[in-house]
């Protein structure tokens, strides 16, 4: 059995799964102060024995696997959580190897392994929800650097008409800061469900989420890209971002998938909500081969 | 002995060395019609019997090895280049294994190799002068998806009191209508060696790029960020850079290389214009083991 953790900052999901990926057992814990949130999840892969256990987690968090540091909790504004150090927690309880990786990196590898990015080469996974991220597997390798990426706060140019000046302490008006759950909510009170499909809102971000994929594209240059989270459950929203992308892109790169309807490039994941625990159930798998 | 190629728009260099790195024999070709260039980088290497050549060429132009039409430049704005594919032809005349990159990835391999990325996991590569774009190596890879990046593009915020429309046919005033060479000159038809160096087009300048490697650091995380070309041969800029990188960065990338002095996080290439060339001798190095 392999072992997966969807380390959220409202929820852990925690799975253990045979070697067929049907899922044997399954909790979800709250995410209440680490001491006590880890307890439960040690609890339960004592109680489910597996070989070795994945974790998506939310960030910023260290997960450079040669870092003395790997694993904790970096500057988070969760104060119970930073510098909690998630791997060597469950590395005490648990004598079995642990893979650590962003929620994003792991739905990315979830997609690749299971979902519409099967036979890609790269593919490129967006959450657009509470915040905004992404994550990025090249042949089977979730991307990381110095740290882990941190797309969602690229600058985008904001619309003269959107007076809205953005809800990103750190930067304002940066993607996150316009086109998260909380900054459509924030521009009139009203939760982006709620909002008419033909609110102008949806236009602007539309066309921020289409500036951001065209900057993903001239950089990473995906062979797909899958936007999740809650706000990419308004399926309305996917024609006007294929659209926005393709007025900012303005025909510059000239490949077919580009040129074209963009309906498979740039579509909902397959796998939905369960993309990180999947993807998770992979990194367990791929460092139970190591 | 090791072939090397760096295709240009201008001019092709083509280099032999021996297994010590040492040049044994190199020539200068004016990029006139791809036969006539051709004939003589085939003759060249017809006279300097390499293992195999390695090509760092402009583009666009097809990268990815398992395409049919790999080597091929694509749709450049240079007609009698525009479809020429260089990897067949060059295969045709010389049965020897050839690699092809871009220019700039090239150039990121030669300062992984042999420059400043030495030791690091990942470098980024950026030439700033007749155009701008940027090449990326991550554990001795190069990085291409659907194409090759075109980093170059990336939509920046202009400043207001910069009111340049830019000069990107596609784009106006993305990263390379407003910071290449050509860019400069057209804001006040002065080269920009001619400016001083206090100018306040190189404030602007120096603004955009720290946003580009602010969304470039957001996206790839990588480990040192490189800036060459003729542009990145003033000086000067470098200071200003980093600080508008730091400005626009806002703290938020929690790290000690990003928080430091950033001297050697953003800097000159160490092998200068040669990086490139050095680059593409790694390329052959690297087909030849294959």
């Amino acid at each position: 059995m392999y072992g997966a953790i969807e380390a959220g900052g409202t929820k852990f999901v925690c799975a253990a799964v045979d070697e067929d990926m049907n899922i044997v057992d399954q909790i979800t814990v709250a995410t209440l102060e680490p001491k006590q949130t880890m307890k439960e999840v040690i609890e339960f892969f004592k109680k489910n024995p597996v070989k070795a256990i994945g974790i998506g987690a939310f960030g910023p968090i260290e997960i450079s696997p040669n870092k003395e540091n790997y694993g904790q909790i970096l500057n988070t504004p969760k104060l119970a959580w930073r510098w909690f150090n998630m791997y060597k927690e469950l590395s005490a309880a648990l004598d079995i190897p642990i893979k650590i990786d962003t929620d994003v990196n792991a739905a990315a590898l979830g997609e690749f392994k299971e979902g519409h990015a099967v036979g890609k080469r790269s593919v490129l996974y967006i959450t657009i929800g509470t915040g905004v991220g992404a994550g990025f597997v090249l042949e089977g390798e979730t991307l990381f650097g110095l740290t882990h990426p941190e797309m969602g706060h690229i600058l985008i140019r904001q619309k003269e008409e959107d007076v809205f000046k953005g809800n990103c302490p750190t930067h304002n008006n940066c993607l996150e800061g316009l086109v998260s759950g909380p900054a459509i909510e924030a521009r009139l009170g009203i939760k982006g469900h709620e909002l008419g499909e033909d609110h102008v809102i949806w236009d602007h971000v539309a066309d921020y989420i289409g500036q951001a994929l065209m900057t993903y594209n001239l950089i990473l240059s995906p062979e797909i890209i899958l936007i999740g989270g809650g706000v990419a459950q308004q399926a309305h929203l996917f024609p006007k971002i294929r659209t926005a992308f393709k007025k900012h892109m303005n025909g510059y790169i000239d490949h077919e998938i580009i040129k074209g309807d963009l309906e498979e490039y740039i579509q909902y994941p397959k796998l939905g909500q369960k993309a990180g625990l999947v993807g998770s159930i992979y990194l367990a798998k791929g460092i139970a081969l190591d």
